[in-house]
């Protein structure tokens, strides 16, 4: 008898007729001397997809307005779909619509938003999707609220001075919140407080966007969260 | 030479070297008569982990409070589990903290509460994640909006009278409603307004919960959401 442990992926028993059916072509191609055109396990089975394997995680962007938290985020997340990782970017100010309409700018508004996007991200990473939160997040008690939450969480600080992000203003806000259009706006009559020990740090003033991005994408790659850009060449 | 549309799944490549080192076994077994201890894939490729190939879905419980929600969506979760689809379970209760804290029970908070559960429920059903939504949703409309930002949503109307539901009051809140303690207490003084094409109805006075659950599990099966419960038999 077949004890029920080996019943865990049932989709995989399921498969076995599948591949006895696929026995001659198996026969042959184990008989077979390697050549250029060896088919891969795919061809072999094309019905067997095996999952890119990539880790869920947390990855928090955070900075001033204007740092180019988005940016990098989007450009993370186009490398990422290139590899075919399941991705998710919440940004901020998308996310106010849908999450957190009704919530502004007090200190306690700004938390429940942050601890808001880390729920959401916490439910997106534990089933293996890299969800990507860029928001300014100013309080590091509530990013580490956050990060005490997940196992795999990577905070980005998106550093660049106050000066050049008002200088950027790309949305016209800083000059709005300098008017007092704008009140408790985050740099200017509202704190931001730096990461104590962020894993990773875009200097976005002296790197270049691509650069920025690059350096985030290697990290994931090195500590295996994400496989390595298709590039592949191998012999037998 | 290769054609890059091979690559498509590194990580499936990549497991070839891997397979090849487990050549001799799988020669053993394709020359072996399949007896009732045959190798299962999983245990020939032990790194190739066919994915369970779950349709990502939102599975929404509607219906009166106390009509059985919750108790009915643990139980789908549980079956889920037991043939390893990636579930999570947004009960409108616990959400509320999470997701919805400030937000009353007004007809316009109600709403922006189904909004956003629905936004949730929409990021991890597109990620293959089955999403259980245990909600009142009393509205309609509200109701039909979710449907109508998905590919697979499911209505499932939890079907109790008023009475039935008033009468088991487990939380108690009825008796509160009645007493006027609570306000705008669906069913006693707002509305309830009954799927009118739901996909699935259980019956909570008539079916006991086991019941209600096969129900539900047995049309995401028919549908091929879900795999079938394991319990094999093959020969050949």
């Amino acid at each position: 008898m077949i004890s029920t442990q080996s019943f865990k992926r049932p989709h995989s028993l399921l498969q076995l007729p599948k591949m006895l059916s696929v026995r001659r072509k198996v026969q042959d191609w184990l008989r077979s001397e390697v050549v250029d055109d060896a088919p891969t396990d795919e061809r072999l089975f094309p019905d067997l997809k095996p999952p890119i394997e990539t880790k869920g995680l947390i990855l928090w962007l955070t900075g001033l307005s204007g740092s180019g938290k988005t940016t990098i985020a989007l450009g993370v997340e186009r490398e990422l779909k290139e590899r075919s990782c399941p991705v998710e970017l919440l940004d901020g100010d998308l996310v106010r619509t849908n999450l957190s309409k009704g919530l502004g700018f007090s200190r306690e508004d700004r938390e429940t938003n942050i601890r808001r996007l880390g729920f959401v991200a916490n439910l997106l990473s534990r089933n293996s999707v890299v969800a990507i939160v860029a928001a300014i997040s100013p309080y590091q008690a509530a990013r580490d609220e956050v990060r005490n939450t997940s196992k795999n969480f990577i905070e980005v600080f998106i550093n660049a001075p106050l000066e050049v992000c008002e200088d950027r203003d790309v949305k016209g806000l800083y000059a709005m919140a300098r008017d007092g259009e704008i009140k408790a706006f985050t740099g200017i009559d509202d704190p931001y407080e730096e990461p104590s020990n962020p894993d990773i740090v875009c200097y976005t003033e002296d790197e270049s966007i691509e650069e920025s991005i690059a350096k985030v994408v290697a990290y994931l790659e090195k500590l295996e969260y994400i496989p390595a850009k298709p590039h592949i060449k191998y012999s037998i």
